[in-house]
């Protein structure tokens, strides 16, 4: 994240969580959004049409990006440039009423996240991170807190029903050297965490889409995040994610989390 | 619930959580409220000056009432009507910055809860439950959703952490058998359940300050809530809540969660 991330892909990168907006929020809390109750898939048509407006948009203004969908798929994913779309992460949140469901948006420079936007339309919180710029939070810029000890840090994970296999014995070992763990915010809790009310975000069963935008919001508000093993993220992670807000945390975090 | 809570009774609650919203608004996402990082003592001074407002206002205003509050303790807990209060349901919600936190406000007329006020203030969603009147949120009715299929639920809890001993693998039982879980919503998965978002919320180790006011909430919108015996909760329950938006759905999970 050395290089600075050009001014034309932020301001690009907000639009597009707008026209993602734009098609999500009329939806939420409707009867389309929960017409047939625990089935997700009215959610994921909506979904379908927000990343395909996304698409269409990029291919007018860049169209030599390549482009990494949840629901549209890769094109041209060998490309320099290389857009990420999630219009709705937290698809549970969203058909059960709750406002902690976010629109990713993320670019990518060979493979490394440069840029990223997490948006949520219902309360209008929109986290914006870019190589050599620090993070804002609704245009001010926010930074995380200080939090030294893993037994002063609040920890969130979506939910602990991600960690599979040995995973969840390592993240159990985390969450009880924590002060408290708290559940259910998707991307939302990185945002939290950027501003300062969360100190560690520990997730796994990621992919690309869901977590290449989490990575320049957290790191432009002095945060650290990687993988469990303290690699940089990129889109051949191992959808393992560990965010801090404080850098030292982030290392005792990782030595909890190493396996054995 | 068969006799109607009074109209003033109802009006009384709404102006407490009001009351108590004027103390706590303000301390969201602020210095105070996260000062200490993950240490919840500043919180718990908001919740108790809240606690102290409503209790003054109480004591004006029906002087022969009996209160249990969070923080401050029973007084005339024997009294024919007894005012439960708790200014912040969800703390862990209200220091990591998620307006998924609720104000509670119940009344119970000889150990059963007769009214019920869940108050979002940061979201500003109020539902208000109360014998003899249809649920309403935001002063319009709502109803629960019909649901007759565990396969087909969605299940909310606070966290899989409230489980204690062999109630962890009950309700893993139940969790197993529904379309999907989601965490971390405190009591304003009750208010989402009452609009038909949620189908089932099961939880356990509360208290009676945490589950009284949503028992009229769940059910006059039209569902059933229960301890997780499937009796009526009253202020001497053991802390388990079932709550169900389609009375079907509730049998069947009652069965999922008895013992053995």
């Amino acid at each position: 994240m050395s290089e600075a991330c050009p001014d034309e892909f932020v301001a690009f990168a907000e639009a597009l969580t707008e026209l993602a907006a734009g098609i999500v929020r009329p939806l939420f809390r409707t009867a389309l959004a929960v017409s047939t109750k625990a089935d997700l898939t009215p959610v994921t048509d909506a979904d379908r049409e927000a990343e395909a407006a996304m698409r269409a948009r990029l291919a007018e203004v860049f169209p030599g990006h390549g482009v990494i969908g949840e629901e549209l798929g890769s094109l041209r994913a060998e490309a320099e440039y290389v857009w990420l779309f999630d219009p709705i992460d937290g698809t549970k949140s969203f058909v059960t009423g709750k406002p902690l469901f976010g629109t990713l948006v993320a670019l990518a420079r060979r493979g490394r996240p440069i840029l990223g936007v997490i948006d949520q339309p219902i309360l209008n919180d929109r986290w914006v991170g870019a190589a050599g710029r620090a993070t804002v939070h609704n245009r001010a810029p926010v930074r995380t807190r200080p939090c030294a000890k893993l037994a002063e840090a609040a920890l969130a994970a979506t939910t602990p029903d991600m960690f599979l296999g040995a995973d969840a014995a390592r993240f159990a070992r985390l969450k009880a050297a924590c002060r408290f763990a708290t559940f259910g915010a998707d991307c939302y809790a990185y945002g939290l965490l950027a501003s300062g009310f969360l100190d560690l975000v520990a997730e796994a069963t990621m992919k690309p889409h869901d977590y290449a935008a989490l990575a320049p919001v957290v790191a432009g508000a002095g945060g650290a995040i990687s993988d469990w093993e303290g690699r940089p993220l990129t889109l051949a992670s191992d959808g393992r994610v560990l965010a801090a807000g404080d850098p030292r945390l982030h290392a005792q975090a990782l030595r909890l989390l190493a396996e054995g």
